[in-house]
């Protein structure tokens, strides 16, 4: 924090909602120690909002260019992004991107690299939009009491999920106007098959709890096999369908993760976030249970946060991966049983999921459900085969 | 960021609910790099928790020993902490204080006195317990965007009001019952009547805004006068009364403050948070309402967040009140009329308020109110004369 950068020459890569959205963001608040120099895109044809000479198609104009001295990378897909941001810090070139798919899969190699280069790569937007959880955990819930981390991260099906239980809306009329309004990300399946919070997952798990795990390590179920059969079932219920992620440490210093829906009370925090919102809990010892409540998508929110990673770079603030340092950092397990409903047709389906203490089941000409008790780590090793398949699991917690 | 400290010896003054709150987090925790090496108590004679050679009652025994490289103040009284925080960064020794009535009676100077010793003085625990607020404001919220903030920054009032509204107990009920769960301030009037919020609006205003303001000059009214005829308007209107502190930006580069009740409509974030809870919404453009939620008080949360602001000296973060610095920072004015209710007695009080726009009117054997609007720079001069009256004032916004 000892050494201001004087000034901050942003070379920004993507201008699709978050990179438009960051400029907009920038006119608005007048910063005078940073501007955006150069923005490359991959399709110079498209008619933009400023004049055609900040754009380029070309990543040499940025990287040559000697009075940029941060990058901005807000690209829609991985594997550039990926080569980008490594490019990038091989160069020296700090690095702030918005790309989770990218980080979930490259952090640990990322972390090294930023240490090996000694230059920064600020990823905030990358989880919960304008929600501040990553430097959160990072600077604040920086010690040994935290429990856990649990919430919905993925704004588009939490608007899809609102839309169902509070306006009776249809699933698919309620993805087209997640859609329209722009909060879904352009491949509807990272939003509503939960890999968009799956991949925020794994990078704030890097931030909770010091280690990292492989997405394709963690259970991931979405909302995109919920039929109204679930949904009459949650209202008889009396509870809601959400789709949380979450992050919790067990006995043992070892922690689990999961993605999935969960039958939700009405007396939880999450209950009540609604439509394209995100809600964070953050639990720990002696301080309880904090929750941070936001907008967890959209141009101007993500934007925002985007630019509150750009103003710290302006202090040379770089995340220490702290929790990585500590002594013994808790190991990921999925060693854990807990009560799942699952709604199927076929019995087959059902055997694969091994349940026991069975507390409900329920058959009828239209459908069937069970509610009991399965292991995670067989849902881990089975979820694959649950693709495409007509069923539909929620975590059904006893209260 | 770059400095790491290597151990903090930590010399303590005060051990009350949150002195031994924070010894409590400081045994689960087991931080390596840091331990209380001496506690500073005002009465040795009392039993204590800890090894009588744990305790001195005298202050010179701290500043002595050349090991300590860390003061963490909770003491109570403002008076004695203001003369120690002085103390402590004059030697150059980093201050860790939760003192919030010492700090905004003194938070101007004690600023430049960080500056002139290049000692840093942190206080996240000074306001809203285990929320992060003020750091958060500094380091994420920290440009011109920020539009308001606005909370429950009081958790025993806001108990209190829970238990009224909720479980229609009696407000002295209450009250004796904040005590005893110790969430209580020793002087009950603190949190009752504004004090307590006010005292944490004033720091918190430096963060949000850059800007130092006098408690003297700002409009405060507590809960204390409140009686069944308000609670039963409340009702009637489907609103509940919650002590609210808000700092506010508006046209002309000027911000308000005030701390007063106001009768909130269900839809509103602050309408829910309940007990002993805090909840504060911070609002910008671009990103619109965030809101953090949790324990505002008691021994463990206020603890934990004191001890996030010791872990944040291993790394030797300090505050640079950066919009302190900023290009214009806006001021503070009282140039602003709203809508009040105001339930009195006798006439010559009412005429104190010089009512506009009257939308309300009510007359009975039992008491009378009216709805109208007034001007807060009218509020700030009368105040004084307001204590002790039979009437109870409530900010009434439209919706």
């Amino acid at each position: 924090m000892t050494h201001p950068t004087p000034h901050l020459n942003i070379g920004l890569f993507g201008f699709g909602t978050v990179g438009e959205g960051l400029h907009e963001v920038f006119e608005k608040v007048r910063i005078k120690d940073a501007e955006i120099r150069r923005i490359c895109v991959r399709d110079l044809s498209k008619p933009r909002s400023l004049p055609a000479p900040m754009f380029t198609d070309n990543p040499d104009d940025i990287f040559a260019d000697p009075a940029i001295n941060l990058i901005v990378e807000l690209i829609d897909d991985a594997e550039s992004s990926y080569k980008l941001v490594r490019r990038a810090l091989e160069a020296g070139i700090p690095v702030v991107t918005g790309n989770k798919k990218m980080l979930a899969y490259h952090l640990e190699e990322l972390i090294e690299l930023q240490a090996r280069t000694s230059t920064a790569l600020l990823y905030d937007a990358s989880a919960c939009g304008s929600i501040p959880v990553i430097r959160n955990l990072e600077e604040y819930y920086d010690n040994d009491l935290l429990i856990s981390v649990k919430g919905i991260l993925n704004g588009s099906s939490n608007f899809i999920l609102s839309k169902i239980f509070n306006e009776s809306m249809s699933y698919d009329k309620a993805l087209r106007l997640a859609q329209e309004l722009g909060f879904a990300e352009s491949n509807p399946t990272f939003d509503v098959d939960g890999y968009d919070s799956l991949f925020k997952l794994v990078i704030i798990t890097v931030h909770a709890f010091g280690s990292y795990v492989s997405p394709d390590r963690v259970f991931n179920y979405g909302i995109s096999t919920m039929n109204d059969a679930d949904i009459r079932f949650a209202n008889e219920k009396r509870r809601r369908i959400k789709l949380v992620a979450q992050v919790e440490k067990i006995e043992g210093n070892r922690f689990i993760m999961c993605v999935m829906p969960q039958f939700i009370t009405k007396d939880k925090y999450i209950y009540s976030v609604e439509d394209e919102f995100n809600g964070v809990v953050i639990k720990g010892e002696c301080y309880g249970k904090q929750f941070m409540f936001g907008r967890g998508a959209g141009g101007h929110p993500t934007g925002s946060s985007v630019l509150s990673d750009i103003t710290a770079r302006l202090h040379d603030y770089k995340y220490e991966y702290k929790k990585r340092h500590g002594s013994t950092p808790p190991r990921y397990t999925d060693e854990l049983s807990f009560q799942l409903y699952l709604r199927y047709t076929d019995e087959a389906d059902r055997e694969l999921f091994r349940f026991t203490d069975i507390t409900e089941r329920y058959w009828s000409n239209d459908h069937k459900y069970v509610i009991g008790k399965v292991s995670l780590r067989n849902l881990v090793e089975i979820q694959e085969r649950l693709r495409g398949k007509d069923l539909f699991l929620a975590a059904y917690p006893e209260n």
